[in-house]
């Protein structure tokens, strides 16, 4: 007999032939006579069967010595089956054990503490709803760099390792050779400014650092992080390019992870109404509702997670908060020329409890205003000279943003905590595996 | 007169009617009737002309206050023009300064030396060789990713910050809260095998790092690594999806930035040339056609970027030379069963003097070999338990491999060092801007 090796993606493909197939036990049933095996293979789900008497007797004896994460191959011939998991079933007649898996499997079908899922992630990935939540994510991704490609986008690798910049506070620190200390990126934004004066429109996609002790579950120590920025857009474009995109992506997931997000429970209606335009709210209009709706906000505080949650709560997609105090926003935001209290900037906060997953602005293209900000936040000039050129030499209005990958796809899946979308993630307390 | 803001990568849909576009001037002429300026908005390069009879005397008047690097937004109609960079020209009615640039611009039409050019990088950037490097950097990338996404990978985020774990010299070390030191990943590989055995085929995208005292061509301190992984994978279905990434990658760059290519003076004929097979050499024979050839070489040593010319010269396209001794490689390698003084891995070779583009192996399965491995080598255990569990519970076949971005882009290019083709490169003695 011959056969040859596919992966479960693929079977469909094999229907009425013969083929082996290699992966990991998930769940074994057997009547005595008949026996089952679900395997995975991370690219799908097979269910085999055994039947006692069609085999040989040591693929039999195999099947009893089976054990949840064993790894093995089988082989046999394919039928459709329309309720089977890939609509495909096989008929084994060799089996295979290729590695072990001992009893002392640590996850096993009941509840475990997540502190306990996390010092196993390396195998708590192999789960259907880990596997789920990371399709998404592959798919999220994809359409993220699909979207910039097609639209003319240069992507642009921003440093990690940087000299004294940016937001000072929460800096991962580490000695580099003669030069002093470098500092882990909290933003490649700076450099992405550099880039969009000389290619026009780019965006980054890598890491960003966050020192910071936050046990929210909104925040990791080590994130993804998408910065557009575009020459000669304002706030306005800006606004209008984070809507296009953002509902691009949700379109994207809901159109090629329908199964994945069935896996995950996710109630997908929230998500059919993410349509631009996006409802735009003013901070200082903003405010006024708080106050209307018992707040205590006074105009010059930023809106906390609760002022957030108000705001959103009167809409069924997510909305812009736009022109906060100039005092709340980092020191590249533009001045507003019509209220010079403000900055140009935004939020964009999802719905469902997800808040903010963009934070954009315009950026002070005023060479002296700018000058003024720095001193004024006490920055050390000489590390912002090249910054500051991007002003002196052809200054130019431009925007961008900054899109959190592991906030946005925790919103599309649904996730709680957003340590369950990135696969090994880092918290104050987390270092491992 | 109505008129619209385009950028130059869209004006030829707007030939015969009336536009705006706004960039920055790289080049000036005037015979003291007629002006042109040429501009460039990142997207492309657009030559206006300015008739003076034919414009407000203002116009003509801010024509004469032009700089290079100036800001500015040129209105007028559109006409094809083969001679033209876009094929478009503009007659130009009018004519606004935006930001102005002080004479002093740094880098001039004449040249400077690459540390000069290396401390403008921001600046460096605006320059068309820039551009075609980023163009081509970008193409890659994309490319990158449709490869895996067509076939059915899982992109996974690996770690930055992780604890003492991997190779162990030249690690970039940061305080981590109360966990104590965390190291900055110089590959993702380990936590990539995890998630091959949860989702299959996977790859890896992102920056790695190396504290290195190298000052060579080849070496930057950050760089960006693709590091696929694959259960199932030995060996030569490493090798084969290596040669058929690699010569993806090259096509989609021959494809689609010819125009690129040709601005950076490459000779496209060598790269027309990488089609899969790659020729493969043993190790053992590589140390006998190095003998040949007059090398000192014995068995055992590893080879030097001279011997790796040595090897490549006899070939029109890369070369895996495969199966080293075991003690020139890390410790994950797969001992060679059929001689155990090896390791099943490969090195991939690109020709022109360019050398090591990948590095790939077959991953040690047997969970005593690796134990025996980590303690050959005096790596601390403990580190590698969630690593071991791997082959503990259901252990599997896998190879996988890491392709340095940069030495492949610049490659690809023909760029002598690979300091260009990253947008702010990090070696030892930079680390600004």
């Amino acid at each position: 007999m011959t056969s040859s090796f596919v992966r479960i993606e693929a079977l469909r493909a094999h229907v009425g032939r013969v083929a082996s197939v290699r992966g990991w036990v998930t769940h074994l049933r057997s009547s005595g006579k008949v026996a089952f095996i679900v395997l995975r293979d991370g690219t799908g789900v097979l269910q085999s069967v055994i039947v006692k008497n069609n085999v040989a007797p040591e693929v039999w004896e195999r099947f009893q010595q089976l054990t949840v994460e064993t790894s093995i191959a089988v082989t046999g011939e394919l039928r459709e089956d329309a309720r089977s998991p890939g609509g495909v079933e096989m008929s084994a007649v060799a089996l295979e054990i290729i590695g072990p898996s001992p009893t002392d499997y640590p996850i096993q079908p009941k509840e475990h503490g997540v502190d306990f899922l996390l010092d196993h992630r390396h195998l708590w990935l192999r789960s259907r709803r880990q596997r789920a939540i990371a399709r998404v994510r592959n798919e999220v991704e994809q359409a993220i760099h699909d979207f910039f490609y097609e639209r003319g986008f240069l992507r642009v690798d921003t440093p990690i390792l940087t000299a004294a910049i940016g937001e000072r506070s929460g800096l991962f620190a580490t000695e580099y050779f003669d030069e002093g200390t470098a500092f882990l990126a909290q933003t490649g934004q700076l450099y992405g400014e550099a880039a969009a004066a000389a290619f026009g429109k780019i965006y980054t996609f890598g890491p960003t650092f966050r020192a910071e002790k936050s046990k929210t579950r909104r925040h990791l120590t080590e994130f993804w992080m998408i910065e557009p920025e575009v020459a000669w857009n304002d706030s306005n474009d800006n606004m209008r390019l984070q809507e296009e995109f953002v509902a691009y992506l949700v379109r994207r997931a809901l159109d090629r992870c329908a199964e994945e997000l069935k896996e995950l429970e996710r109630d997908t209606s929230p998500l059919e109404r993410v349509v631009p335009p996006f409802p735009r709210i003013a901070y200082t209009e903003a405010v006024e509702i708080l106050k209307k709706k018992g707040s205590t906000i006074q105009w010059g505080d930023d809106l906390g997670a609760e002022d957030e949650a108000l705001l959103v709560e009167d809409h069924d997609r997510p909305i812009f908060i736009f022109n906060y105090p100039k005092e709340a926003k980092a020191f590249y935001m533009k001045e507003n020329p019509e209220d010079p209290r403000t900055v140009l900037c935004d939020d964009c906060l999802a719905p469902e409890g997800y808040g903010e997953i963009i934070g954009g602005s315009q950026r002070e293209d005023d060479y002296d205003k700018l000058v003024q900000r720095i001193k004024a936040e006490g920055l050390p000039m000489a590390a912002y000279g090249w910054y500051l050129d991007l002003r002196k030499y052809g200054t130019f209005t431009h925007a961008g943003f900054g899109l959190g990958l592991e906030r946005t796809v925790a919103w599309i899946c649904g996730t709680p905590h957003i340590r369950e979308v990135i696969a090994f993630p880092r918290l104050m307390n987390r270092l491992a595996p």
